[in-house]
């Protein structure tokens, strides 16, 4: 049996699956500031129509155009891989699958999305996309695709990031995107945190709001902005990674899929992988659904489910979901792709449907999970992605105490090549752990207590 | 029909292709100092004998162990890529393939034969094994094939690059491997060295020097020496390449390749994708084969054909090859894989015999290529192979203007996502070309001039 399973470009699925068609109870609308549903055309400065209407749909299967599997071909099909060194140096009998998205020109899953969404866009007449990253990954899976396409692309990147990872701004910009650090004197939002916090290391929600705005600034109209997480669409167009997978592990000869995996920052390669499986799951399949978090940032284990901006300006709608509020700004761990306050609506409802169960993990558990996998599967991966690796590995030892031959299954999300620097300080020892306190989240979630709240999480965290 | 052309596992190559036993005439033998032909026994110390009986073989084929091939299919076969952006920005008519060889965990074509030569030691009984490195490619590629065969490795990096690309060192050290900068304070050969140059950049010459002597002075004999390129048996391991690309090609309906292209600085990702074209070329197809090198270091199209060391300290054998002289050090241009003051025999010998068609390009003219390439194609490319990217453009024009529909294939021998601070520098119109001066080569030659010259090449430029 071969330890790589490949796919055929016929075999690429032609439809993304959508869960908001399967969810048990339908998903709760976006809100204005008013406290009631926003409309399709209030999303329309931001969004292409296009776009929004994917946003808003209740479609199972929504067809792949032809010219964005012509662009997703270029890396697509992604391999999938079993971990048999991985497997033997935990003497575990688990079987340990990846799917190995850091094949793409961008080195993670994020190009799955921003070929779409450049696609749609470029459809749309529109000329420049603006947005937001935090470890960079986005970033530059945008300024691909812009590059691809003939767009122009401004990414606003967090502060801390920006300073860690110096050479992502330069991959953007051999790409032809341009990059600058966020909070940046260039917009409104930028200049007002500047003044308050001029040394803050920024943080996701406070460069979504530069994105934002730059884009509804635009006098011409031909500016729309792009999120690289959080959304429906976004996830939809991951769930590529997911369909791929299944029938890898068709052809595998696997039955059974026990424990799937992925680590969720705004939460679209766990997403990708997992929403598949939980069509299964809601149709009555056995299967643990598991997105990991970083201890520093627990949106979904530690943060109610609630509704709150996705920005620190509140220039987006009021979202359902997780959050640790839109003011939190995360302990700068190198996972900088984790570092976000809240998490994507369809992602937190499943969560609050019992459909998934949440884990975080902290740090150094990480990085110990990181190096065990570049020495025995060889492939030294993204910070992010060692969350997935280190629940995998608990997972494994623990279908390893209860003598189970357990299938699991994770998103290998990215590559680690343009985040050595934690590495490095990691093997120094420099690094610690830095999880949140209950009453670091209380102090966060003080903040906006007085933010319309026209849904009330059931479980009643909050 | 699509733009990537890929293989199963089941078309992957199982014998590799020796050029050795089809060249027009015999090869001249390595010599020791005395001017006598080294013998298989007298390099055992340096290789294990399993990897010296390839270097010396005669065989056109030579089967890959089924131990290598599964090591192999961990990223291989890689895809044959279509260029069809590059060809619509350049208007040419020339249909242009590349062979992607960055998909490996390393990140270019090195593992290829960093796995088949771990592999061979391992088999041997050998438990450590060191090794020089220029670009990091080379250090890195050993790195991980020693940590899924559970070997030591021990890598001297040239200082220039290992002071430009400090995140080389981690990538080693994330797969376990010991990086120290060359020259070193750890071997006789690098003390001598920096008590007369104590501010070199260093050289791959250098390096090797030290790489060998930790290799024979290990009193338990169970430590040996890898090269990364420039031996026989190296391009006998990197011919999986060119030999997938003739199946992808049959498989995309070429019928007739009219030129092959490769940077070529040890010579091996060139001779992989080159040598199983010059076995139709010895047997009569019309085929223009180019190695293209830096003008920086223009080995093949300015320097002698002769008898030269592959190290500074003289430790390696004579070698018959292009060579510049083994004092020559480079200028630290970013293309650190083609610093090196010699060039492999076998693709030396070809060029003497007119196999081939050698071309050097200044360093600006190859930025200029790897960015429009990044643009297009959207694969962001090591410094070295923007030496056969900016060939393949000269070529592609060439085409355009003959209103030719030729065929040009080249090996795409790594990514450049750990030499974002070339492009960074030249974006910043930082850099400038370094054309190596007549002047500059004859004072490097005199420097050996009264050294062993069993063989006089035959056009006697020297």
């Amino acid at each position: 049996m071969p330890t790589k399973i490949t796919l055929t470009e016929d075999e690429v699925p032609r439809q993304w699956y959508n869960l908001a068609a399967d969810l048990p109870s339908p998903m709760n609308p976006p809100l204005g500031p008013d406290g009631n549903p926003v409309t399709p055309e209030m999303l329309a400065p931001v969004f292409p129509m296009n776009i929004i209407e994917q946003e808003v749909s209740q479609e199972r299967w929504i067809d792949i155009p032809r010219g964005i599997l012509d662009l997703l071909y270029r890396w697509r099909p992604s391999p999938l891989h079993r971990a048999k060194s991985l497997e033997a140096a935990l003497g575990t009998p688990a079987k340990i699958y990846y799917k190995n998205e850091s094949v793409s020109p961008a080195g993670s899953h994020k190009p799955n999305t921003a070929v779409a969404q450049a696609w749609y866009n470029k459809e749309f007449g529109i000329k420049k996309i603006t947005t937001e990253t935090g470890a960079g990954q986005w970033g530059s899976a945008l300024s691909y695709a812009c590059a691809l396409l003939g767009l122009e692309c401004k990414v606003y990147m967090v502060r801390i990031s920006f300073d860690q990872k110096p050479f992502r701004k330069t991959m953007m910009n051999a790409w032809g995107g341009n990059c600058v650090a966020s909070p940046s004197m260039e917009t409104h939002a930028g200049r007002e945190i500047l003044a308050k916090f001029p040394n803050t290391p920024g943080s996701l929600g406070i460069a979504i709001s530069e994105a934002v705005e730059e884009a509804v600034s635009d006098p011409t109209g031909q500016t729309r902005y792009a999120l690289g997480s959080v959304l429906n669409h976004v996830m939809l167009h991951q769930t590529i990674i997911g369909l791929e997978t299944k029938k890898q592990l068709k052809k595998a000869g696997i039955k059974k899929v026990d424990t799937i995996i992925g680590c969720a920052g705004g939460g679209s390669n766990f997403a990708g992988l997992a929403f598949p499986f939980t069509y299964d799951k809601i149709n009555g399949a056995d299967i643990e659904i598991i997105p990991v978090e970083p201890a520093s940032c627990p949106t979904l284990t530690k943060a109610p489910f609630m509704y709150d901006h996705g920005d620190v300006a509140k220039m987006t709608p009021l979202l359902p979901m997780h959050s640790l509020g839109h003011n939190f700004i995360p302990a700068p761990i190198h996972a900088g792709g984790l570092r976000y306050h809240g998490m994507a609506p369809l992602v937190s409802h499943a969560v609050e449907e019992g459909l998934m169960s949440p884990m975080a993990i902290n740090q150094l558990e990480c990085y110990e999970a990181a190096l065990l996998f570049a020495r025995t599967e060889g492939l030294i991966i993204a910070p992010e992605t060692s969350h997935a690796v280190a629940a995998t590995i608990r997972k494994a030892k623990e279908a390893k105490e209860e003598g189970k031959e357990k299938v699991i299954v994770f998103n290998l999300s990215g590559h680690g090549l343009m985040d050595l620097y934690g590495y490095e300080k990691y093997m120094a020892g420099e690094l610690r752990n830095n999880e949140l306190t209950q009453e670091e989240i209380n102090a966060s979630l003080d903040q906006i207590k007085d933010q319309p709240k026209a849904f009330v999480k059931k479980s009643g965290r909050w």
